[in-house]
């Protein structure tokens, strides 16, 4: 319904583009809301959003199309009816291929980039659980909301291993400092009422529509604001976080490939799978 | 009243200078009570104190003086009865003397050096709107009361222009970051009560009287503190930020007049004026 | 009871050295519970745990015991029933020799780079009053716990001196900014209550006994979380204060050294000692 009618009101190019998107190997899909012009862009891997490489490349792709747009907004939330994303995809860190882990974290820190440094204004609908790479993407927005009985939190020392710098930042920049320096090095996952609490989501909301309701809302604070300004002043208030991974991004990567490789790392990540699977068989 | 027992009370040289100051041609006024040795500096720039070159100039002087004063702290407020002030004058960024502008920009940088590095406890009673130029004297204080009905904050973005850096990180050191992040593109302006609650400002007082009277109560906390102690403490902590303004002065003046003299924003600055005009023979 | 258990449950090394530590010259106390291996590091130098050159080595190499003991966590406490620790020890200051004033410098820097920098988790079971170097030990810890009825804070500007930029920046880390500010340029003292409220303690208790419980309950929430990665996390967060003392350890004792031989800041110190004097025989 909405495709329908954003074919008369958009330019052809968007247009073609969100169609483009509904392929069925992409892992993501935008819609161009036609009366707000806000963009929603829903991650869509089963079963859990795990963050692969292909998943990072099409959110990624996704954001830029959105930038290329002129969208009003991007609206960050998930096809998964519990689970907003479980965060980076273990299989890409077990016994990675040598290649193929580079590019896994290059596209990581794409995504980063493109969405804390995004021109327009960024929410996410937080339709689910949301732990280490899920709340990473969560916090890079400049709104959340977020729906009852589910978890939040960069529980990266749980599973023995630590967040890097630009995740702790962006964590840094939504909560008071020793809070978020307790949260980090508790692992700690937040039910939506602690997080609304303490600041990690500003808004709760009942269902998915609701919540993708309120964030378009919050972007609709946006309309009387010349966009040129905004996205500078939003730039300049995110410069020095963006420029210190810009300025790192390959010790940043190199940092990340020693440390998977390290034998400690590989043998938590086999038990921790094993586990799962356990789980799955049940 | 109380510049006749002045003159009892303080050095010569002072109510020297404090009976100067109330000449026609000065912009600014500044008496110093005789019981509490603090001093109130007046914008006085008819309508709405808007902060021209002169206006500056006048602020930035009255700062130096009431340094020079020893007096036991600064209130900075306006004599208008319902703007403290508009801030930065438009006239002086529409179709710019070539001259003019350089020494208005740095007038302003002056301005807010000596303000925010003073070493007398600062305090604004804002007893009237205050947007963006405004908003940046009253945070550049170390406290705020301000009457009911009124508001404040950083419009820039509503406006089309970009707040410089040190405006942001002024306005940043007083708001919880990622709320100072929201208000700054939304060019949010809050009312008295919003700005209570997020803590933009500290006390709210009914009448101008009450809110000299409530910021001469916290200049008083001091009265038991070694000033010289003081000044260095507050020296330090706010050194980071004087120092970025100090080591960018030169960059910061050309970025600015680069942008001033962009076609579009001439063009928009016309349009705004052009709306003032229209108001005003309403 | 605690120590013949021990004996059974941690390596002998720790034990010994544990046995070591309860020596009549030895200014500190370790005793780690054998339940919960959490160490507790009670400072014992009446009559108000003045911070002088034997406290601070003892308190540096009980956190380095600790450190070593694999310990899962450090409690800091006092024996003394009111004071936690009154702050840096005057005499020190006061009329200092050349060489001895030089080594307790170094020994405070050491103390808070073992402290802040500890790879266990900290808690501060303040159990008095707590100004000044006592704030500063307490709030490098990553939890505090204070009793009702006592004060907490740095009233450096009431003694005329200026705490150095790493106290401000341990302070800074543990409230907003702007009530730092105040705080520190004040030289305030908050009630037990007025530092809850504010968040510079976490939690009150109504006894020694259950601040010592609720430390170890906070150090509890760690059982979960690798200890590896839980230390890397935390060394991250805090690596920037860190690093900057790091780098300017020479530059802070000369700073400190050339401040307290300034004959203003000795007469100051004098005068002190007198009023203590003073009031000691009264």
């Amino acid at each position: 319904m909405m495709r329908s009618k954003l074919m008369n009101l958009v330019p052809r190019a968007v247009a073609t583009t969100s169609r483009q998107m509904s392929t069925a190997t992409k892992l993501t899909t935008v819609q161009v809301d036609d009366k707000t012009g806000i963009a929603t862009l829903t991650m869509n891997r089963p079963p859990v959003n795990g963050l692969n490489l292909e998943l990072l490349r099409d959110i990624h792709q996704s954001i830029e199309e959105i930038e290329g747009n002129k969208s009003r907004g991007l609206i960050l939330t998930s096809s998964n009816p519990t689970i907003f994303s479980a965060g980076l995809d273990i299989f890409e860190m077990y016994k990675p291929d040598k290649e193929r882990i580079r590019a896994f974290w290059t596209a990581l820190q794409d995504v980063w980039l493109a969405l804390y440094g995004s021109s327009v204004p960024t929410a996410a609908a937080i339709n689910g659980h949301s732990p280490a790479g899920g709340c990473l993407l969560a916090t890079s927005c400049e709104y959340r909301v977020m729906l009852p009985k589910y978890t939040i939190g960069l529980n990266e020392t749980k599973l023995g291993i630590v967040a890097p710098k630009w995740f702790m930042s962006t964590f840094e920049s939504v909560l008071p400092r020793r809070l978020a320096e307790r949260a980090l090095n508790q692992g700690r996952m937040f039910t939506t009422e602690e997080a609304l609490a303490v600041g990690l989501v500003d808004e709760v909301a009942n269902s998915k529509e609701e919540a993708i309701a309120k964030c378009a809302q919050f972007i609709g604070t946006f309309a009387k604001v010349n966009p040129l300004a905004r996205a500078l002043t939003k730039q300049q208030l995110r410069a020095e976080e963006l420029k210190q991974l810009e300025d790192e991004r390959v010790q940043d990567l190199e940092k990340f490939i020693f440390f998977v490789n390290q034998p400690a790392v590989q043998k938590g990540l086999g038990i921790y799978l094993e586990s799962l699977k356990k789980k799955a068989t049940k």
